[in-house]
């Protein structure tokens, strides 16, 4: 590697440095700080990415570590703060909104790659096992949620204690706690199977179709508990309609989803086919995950279960009679190998890893984070196919990513839970985060190993 | 089109009113305005795309109109100003400056593309011919606009006057005008010679060189008349080392770029080959095209020029030893499909129709519009080779878009040029750009036709 050599590296450093010393005024773009963010993000990816495969690993750990190591220069030396930005909680900086919005774009484009690779009639085959697990995988986490927040959480957080009536009981801190272990975040372990080539499997399938009910589940739950929570603030009792309403706008949704693309979508190709023109099957299938996206996030759904949604109702077939001249799938790669790396890596670089060194955190952490383990565990009981592999359903649906994040973000704001509590289900969940790919890596080889070996 | 039937429409319009009535606030994701923006805007890129090239325009026509039409829904009912946060000089909803960031690396790409399917050698056989249509094409609009300027302005904006000592002189102005009708912007040249497939042929290739020039006259002229003023402004004389420095950047950027394609590209391409990572190409092709813009914004020239200095040095047989199983061009167009009509859309969203009701405006406008167009239509007659369609050549040279609109912002914040002037800029910009691709479309077909006959 000689030309990568120290002498060219600074020769370049220096040149970086010449030319923003000597800047001079004349077409000051704000797209530059997003190129250069751009630039380092997807180096790491790809260098980090191709590093861990080399090592068998997948991926996408190599890109969320390669973020961590990026967030966490800060604590070599506090002049390297470039991604600061990107982790505040509400990030402001232009280039740090931009770059995580393309982030956002990012896991839209996955899920929407990982539902086009499966069927409608696939995930009704694996139907009942994604719903027995999903109900399972609710229900396990939240009564050891609540456990564990019974143990370690001994009296209200002092500003929630000022705002309700003194009967106020603390039973509704643990169902909050409960609620926010619910969530699956399905990105991580899709992009595991993904870059493995078992995306087909029905263990896949049986977890994306729980994680999407999960997702339904987990959201009413959460209106319920933060229902309660509000309303006793507010000296009333919970308005039911809302949860009510929310239930069935979500079932809507999802019976309209599966409607359109049985009923409408073939009907709707022939007549965009007739319209003869170039370039049409990306814009569709770009129209049609960013709309049911938008859709699922106005019912309050995650914008990526409308993703996942419009690639399972899209199917190779519906495009025969397009003038395309590549397939689908080969148009989105160069879009996700762009975008998806960049979630990931912000991912990875909101990892505050100082929140490691907190002790009386860590105690609460190490509680949470155990409980979200195990209750994900039991999932795997509820498939019912013979011969499937039980622990790989049950740690494909362990990490909690951003949607934990999200449920813990609105507890903040409704002063269910503090500060301390907050750090303690951000450690949870980077853990359930960083463990998964390896583990999960882990199970399907000993799993392809026990087949063979049958 | 049965399909799409009134009906449907109110159908559809119910549904969408729905959920957004009864939103929840579950997830409230920002990424959501951004999607119905991009859902918006390609539809509209695509659908006045198509209809203007089934009218034998070029597409960047229909996606400018189609950008006018979105931007100027306001003034048929006040409430459809979804696009206005796009059209602010300051951009600020987060969501806007999303759009506006996504339009810019869209050009980037564009020009990318462009460089790419142009080449070194083919640049260099019509250099010498580029350099004359440059050099003619800032000389006679800068007399031309500073003509017009001194039949026009006879005093000093107000606001200029009082910042200046008394014996401001005048002509600092004019030349400040002269000066902002030198800048080509070479995107929707470019673009038309890509929709029509003409980018290969001789006038692309010499305008392509010509445009490059003319960005590094442009700002040289742009810092030495801005120079003089602001020194002017704080009772100084000109520093004359500022412009020398810019010169010398400039001249270093391009040589340095040759050089680095020259020498340096093949050698890495052959040490990057080695690490057997796949998806490098796109990467590797990426990193280089927002590494030169990025350098080439660092000393003051537009992105634009460092992304198609990057396209222009790289080669189809770079990649030769790659793992990539589709070629580079067919990577970006996914790419180019989703970035490039952002841009030529929100350009037309920028342009405001009541600028064309101020009558004292439009005197002024349709005098420095007419000049921008015969300054450029001189060019042509640099083109030293036999054969060549000198027309075609001047009028690709006429638009001025963004680069136009950045010198009269400049001018805006020396207090230079006054509202008034600056609108009959922005006039000038709109008009240059709109004319362009019907233009450029007929020369061209004409060009063809008497190549047939003869």
């Amino acid at each position: 590697m000689s030309f990568i050599s120290p002498r060219n590296m600074i020769l370049a450093g220096a040149m970086l440095w010449a030319t923003q010393a000597f800047a001079a005024g004349g077409h000051a773009d704000p797209v530059a700080p997003i190129l250069l963010a751009l630039i380092v993000i997807l180096l790491t990816a790809k260098l980090a990415g191709a590093l861990f495969e080399r090592l068998g690993q997948p991926a996408v750990l190599g890109e969320l570590l390669g973020g961590v190591l990026l967030g966490n220069l800060i604590l070599l030396n506090p002049a390297w703060n470039f991604f600061e930005p990107l982790r505040a909680s509400v990030i402001q900086q232009d280039w740090a909104v931009v770059l995580d919005s393309l982030a956002r774009l990012g896991v839209i484009i996955l899920l929407f790659e990982v539902g086009f690779e499966s069927s409608v009639k696939g995930m009704m085959q694996v139907g009942a096992s994604s719903f027995i697990v999903a109900i399972i995988g609710v229900i396990a986490p939240f009564i050891l949620g609540y456990a564990v927040s019974w143990i370690f959480i001994k009296e209200l957080p002092a500003q929630l204690a000022a705002m309700v009536p003194a009967d106020f009981s603390l039973s509704y801190v643990h169902m909050f706690m409960g609620a926010v272990l619910c969530a699956t975040s399905v990105g991580i372990t899709a992009r595991v199977f993904k870059d493995l080539g078992k995306l087909q499997t029905k263990e896949a399938q049986i977890i994306l179709g729980a994680a999407v009910i999960d997702d339904v589940l987990g959201l009413i739950i959460l209106a319920i508990v933060a229902g309660i929570i509000s309303a006793a603030q507010a000296g009333q009792a919970l308005a039911l309609g809302e949860i009510v309403r929310l239930i069935v706008l979500a079932l809507v949704f999802i019976g309209g989803t599966l409607a359109l693309g049985h009923f409408l979508l073939p009907k709707l190709m022939a007549q965009i086919a007739k319209l003869r023109a170039s370039g049409m099957m990306l814009l569709v299938a770009l129209v049609l995950a960013f709309g049911l996206s938008y859709l699922a996030n106005a019912i309050g759904l995650a914008a990526i279960i409308g993703a996942f949604a419009a690639g399972l109702i899209l199917e190779e077939e519906h495009f025969k009679s397009f003038r395309d001249k590549f397939k689908l799938e080969d148009l989105l790669k160069p879009l996700a190998a762009v975008l998806v790396p960049i979630f990931f890596v912000l991912m990875g670089i909101q990892v505050r890893l100082e929140t490691f060194a907190n002790l009386s955190v860590l105690g609460v952490a190490a509680g949470i984070t155990l409980t979200a383990i195990i209750g994900k565990q039991v999932c795997g009981l509820g498939a019912l196919q013979k011969g499937l592999d039980r622990v790989t359903i049950g740690v494909g649906m362990i990490p909690r990513g951003e949607v934990g994040l999200i449920f813990a973000g609105i507890g903040k704001s409704l002063n269910v839970i503090d500060d301390a509590t907050f750090s303690a289900v951000v450690i949870m969940v980077i853990v359930t985060t960083l463990v998964t790919p390896p583990v999960l890596k882990l199970t399907l080889a000993r799993r392809e190993k026990a087949l063979a070996g049958g």
